[in-house]
């Protein structure tokens, strides 16, 4: 037996039939009570009549049934243009009442401000209740099946890379250790090693949405333990800028997709501009970036291999006022700030980009050094043992196509794309050095 | 620049053009050199005269060129009736070579009975290059593709479970443990209870594809340690049966799909009779299935309250041979055999199923205990403290949704399908005891 959902009620007009949803709130009057039921699709009107004798226990019940109950009803389906609520109202038959809540919600469903964030994360499967935050995550569900729609169109091979690793994914440090039948393992920081090694295989083009988690004690509010990313590898390129062709043509599809779906709502609901797709991202190098920062926006960062905050925020309002993007690649970062599987070009630059999109980093994307014997020199470079990465460097040994790619935190693009002030909210369930819970 | 696949390549008569591939053969005869390119979507003959004297460096190449390198060519396309492969040849103008291979491969990529299984899974980025396992992966993300359709189709919400937990998700036992910044963490066995707070959070319908993670110490042809499993959950339910019946509806679309696109080519790879998805799925009570085993299949199990592999496959037989149908739910088992939180009829049995594809377990499903009281009986009847699971208990205190779920390893449904015998074949990377590499 299919359940009705409460938005598509008027296809039942004069109809009897049985409804299932949360009591979002009830107001007894003198010779009627309203009651307001919520299922995840929409909310509607209970009408009850004191007057009417059939009504008599149904009146009793809602007298004291809290808020947020779940209830099951055989109700009629009745339009009412006088009912501001979508115009129609429902007339119970008979109600039973699924799960009872308790008297007191500890924390307030109805203004987030009223209850202090980490008491609302205490409680996350109560402050997902609330309208914005159940659109936030219909709109997320949008956006990852847009993502995955544009990888079939083209072609992509999805893999489920492992999440328990012999080593550590990047490097040694900031890993969490799994205890793996007395073996020491660890959990993977990112697919990159394995979404490689699908290159490796011969699958051309390939994409995971996967978790990746970081041991990193970071109490930021664009940092996580445990993020789900999307991670990209594409196989035959030429250089780094097919990859960012690729990820500009990527965004602009997703994001455009959303605006056309969700546009109005996420305006209305967040306050905030939509991206303008028709803008090309701007494209600067990170020599270039520097020169900018310092002579248009009167800004020296600390270090001179690297940005900060600070000097992402800058570069992006530089080229949010010059060409109205909201996205900006830097390209060509010094290899001291790079991990050692960059391809470097002839100047000693990285093949590499960041994306900033509005202030803050959202993708780090480069071509790979494919040829076994530079790996391994850039391996040293960087301080490895070669030893600690064998299985990796054979990935090389038999043929490898030329290739690069990207990742992007899809935590971190929520913020950013709804004006969300912290990952904590962009996520279904945080996790962070003091979070473990729920 | 786009890359131009080799299966586009009839678009291009006539013209010159760059393509990568990697080198699958060379036959160097006396007066040609027959080369076989490769890429992710096709193969494809290149002729290289000897008489010409253009060719002189490239016959010398390829004279010593190791297979499974790879190369960037220029080329004119050719199209030639008597070339068997294709009707087309490409004739070089140029070539490059990208990465060279060593000239001995630690596998055979022609014939994999010609290498134990263990070798394979060590060299497991040469094995992927075989084009039956290409074809098996690419089939494997049409099929998730087409459980996201039919998800998203349906208005489920996608969710991402945290993989980090603070308990045990079922049990204290067959789990990983985690240093989690000194505090003792596990890895997720299931999202089973983040599901159900999403439905406790009035998410109606929600589905997770993801990793989950056993501890066990298995090393049987169906398990690993990490696998990769679709989750579903469903709220407002009236009865388990909404369960099974959605199940039904997704299983039936998602293999029409797989076979509609993909099935004389499976049917030819892996010779594997396609799932007629027109007979409905059998349906039978475990108190049922256990008399016809007795009685038509003379056959007793070892347990009571529970099956063991040889019943799932007598009763998967039994009716195969009556109705021809694949699939089997088994209805209705003991609470002896199920967790706690699955809820129980009038009679004591659960209101749950398993459903067995081919002889083996593909899913349980169930509704689950929504009434907070019972519960926290149900899991003192199992011994487990309610204090231990406080957090989750919580989920039902402020109303929550009847509701009922199920989830599908993918690894263990792809074996079923494609007819394979072992796990570690139909995984992208398997994990297992004594696997932890690559």
């Amino acid at each position: 037996m299919n359940r009705i959902k409460l938005k598509d009620l008027d296809q039942y007009f004069g109809k009897e039939i049985e409804v299932q949803a949360f009591v979002e709130n009830i107001r007894d009057l003198q010779y009627v009570q309203f009651i307001i039921l919520r299922d995840g699709s929409a909310t509607v009107q209970m009408t009850i009549e004191k007057s009417e004798e059939k009504n008599a226990s149904l009146v009793e019940l809602f007298k004291e049934l809290p808020l947020e109950s779940t209830i099951k009803a055989k109700v009629l389906v009745s339009e009412n243009p006088k009912v501001k609520l979508r115009g129609m109202e429902l007339l119970p038959i008979e109600v039973e009442v699924t799960s009872r809540s308790k008297n007191e919600l500890p924390i307030d469903l109805k203004d987030k401000e009223k209850t202090l964030r980490e008491t609302r994360l205490d409680y996350r499967f109560l402050d997902l209740r609330r309208k914005d935050n159940h659109f936030l995550f219909e709109c997320e569900t949008y956006l990852e099946h847009m993502m995955r729609e544009y990888f079939i169109a083209h072609e992509y091979m999805e893999i489920h890379s492992p999440k328990i690793a012999a080593g550590a994914a990047e490097s040694g440090a900031e890993v969490f250790k799994i205890d793996y039948f007395g073996e020491e393992a660890c959990l993977s920081q990112s697919p990159q090693f394995y979404k490689q090694m699908a290159i490796a295989a011969g699958f051309d083009q390939v994409f995971e949405i996967g978790p990746a988690f970081r041991a990193e004690n970071s109490h930021t509010s664009y940092h996580a333990t445990e993020i789900n990313m999307a991670d990209v590898e594409i196989g035959w390129i030429h250089s780094f800028d097919d990859v960012m062709d690729m990820e500009e043509d990527f965004l602009k599809y997703v994001i455009s997709k959303l605006n056309e779906k969700y546009g109005e709502e996420i305006k209305s609901t967040f306050h905030v501009d939509l991206v303008d797709t028709s803008i090309p991202f701007a494209r600067v190098t990170f020599e270039e970036a520097k020169r900018i920062l310092k002579e248009e926006c009167n800004f020296v960062g600390e270090r001179e291999d690297d940005f900060e905050r600070q000097e992402e925020m800058l570069i992006c309002e530089y080229f949010k006022k010059k060409t109205g993007t909201d996205f900006v690649f830097v390209t060509k970062f010094p290899f001291a700030a790079r991990p050692f599987y960059h391809m470097l070009d002839s100047d000693g630059n990285t093949c590499s980009y960041d994306l900033l999109f509005r202030g803050i980093e959202l993708t780090t994307g480069a071509q790979r050094e494919h040829r076994r014997d530079i790996l391994e020199r850039q391996m040293i470079e960087k301080e490895i043992d070669p030893k600690s990465l064998a299985f990796y460097l054979e990935f090389f040994e038999y043929g490898c196509p030329p290739h690069g790619g990207f990742a992007i935190g899809i935590g971190r693009f929520m913020m950013q794309l709804f004006n969300i002030d912290n990952i904590r909210e962009a996520t279904f369930i945080y996790r962070g050095p003091t979070r473990l819970n729920p």
